[in-house]
């Protein structure tokens, strides 16, 4: 049953210094939006950074910055192009731009061969565009990389807090290591999602402003970084950053 | 490999007139609300309604219902209770409110239970919430129940959109019936998505402002008829309702 491709997935990964899976329980809570401007916050900030995007469910991050004309070169697996600075790989460029009904047990199939395909370079970030949900995609990923780290996205919406909050007890009780949560699109002022975060024992990384120019910036990558999602990103990535530089 | 409970499906089906499914490529669009809000309208207006949640990414009409007490009733299948006058099933009521990380196979698996399992009485509509996306659950769904429509849930956002697209280019390559496409959330008086709607050949069903109204009436049910999801869905839901009458 063992597939040998698996062994080579660490193997591949080990030049990274840290994996970042930003996620969310709920689809529409601007995921996608987040990983994106995450990945460019930490690039500006001078840090070396890939972009990864696994979402099985429609991958979005190439519309987002406008990539839609790179492709990866192949060279003894497959190089990332590179994207606005970010190394840029996606697996819309497998799937392409049709419908694409992945069974459980083909999305596992396309995971790891991405997984052990994909030549990353010496990267301080590896940013990952989960699928939304608690699916196989997301339990795989937790199976293969050991050290990868959650980034939880959530809108101030019940609705998506409580699917939210199932998926943090899933990586609960999977050991997964979960940096916080973002409350994203917020529109009050409103503190019950900080509340039922630090209740759940998480960490509240802070909230992000309902801002209609994220729209606008779509298909133009670093623009995203002049919305509010670049703005509050930047003062909670620049946490990563120097925990990062003090690191021997 | 023929399961016999499939057999038994549209058996349990037949006393149903019509079967809407309600339905994203992409999460977060307020589809469950939508759903929820179009089968409470339906039942409004006279007719007799089932909702059956089959979000199997994270269940909630229960939570826009209010409806967390009710037990369906066991009795040579199971019995739907009725909330707010709808006969009203969820797999939350298989899956409870704990994290459900349903592998592929395991979804089947479900969705073939609780259909085979449940007895609707005689409906004019049975509204189902769909998972979003173009998963197992879809797939499977669209092979059991060929008479299946589906009502599809979108909002102005370009991403949301593209997701979309894909899923309805996937639902006309199985030959599915869609009635047509909701734009949710509405910020501004643009038509961009009406006019992509139209150019895939698809009809326009009109479109449902953003209105923090929804967000307070998660919880209270019939409340919802009373904000913009509720209005705006009267309008596009008599057609329904004038279609079914005029039938013989």
């Amino acid at each position: 049953m063992a597939d040998p491709r698996i062994s080579v997935i660490n193997e591949r990964l080990i030049r990274i210094t840290r994996i970042i899976a930003v996620s969310s329980g709920k689809g529409g809570v601007g995921k996608s939006m987040v990983a994106t401007a995450l990945a460019l916050t930490l690039a500006r900030g001078g840090c070396r950074v890939g972009l990864f995007d696994l979402d099985f469910t429609g991958p979005s991050t190439h519309i987002i910055l406008g990539a839609k004309k790179v492709q990866p070169k192949e060279e003894r697996g497959i190089i990332p192009p590179t994207v606005d600075g970010l190394e840029y790989m996606s697996l819309v460029y497998y799937i392409g731009d049709k419908p694409a009904p992945l069974r459980g047990l083909d999305v596992s199939n396309a995971l790891i061969e991405l997984l052990s395909v994909t030549q990353w370079g010496t990267l301080d970030f590896l940013v990952i565009d989960m699928p939304p949900g608690i699916g196989d995609a997301v339990l795989d990923l937790v199976r293969f990389i050991k050290r990868i780290e959650f980034f939880i996205v959530t809108t101030p919406s019940v609705l998506a807090f409580e699917t939210v909050k199932k998926q943090v007890e899933l990586l609960c009780e999977l050991n997964t290591s979960i940096i916080g949560l973002v409350e994203n699109m917020k529109m009050d002022k409103g503190n019950v999602i900080e509340v039922a975060t630090k209740k759940l024992g998480l960490r509240y990384l802070g909230a992000i402003p309902f801002d209609p120019k994220v729209e606008e910036a779509i298909g133009k990558g670093k623009q995203l970084l002049s919305t509010a999602i670049g703005f509050d990103l930047q003062k909670i990535a620049e946490r990563f950053i120097s925990k990062q530089k003090s690191d021997p």
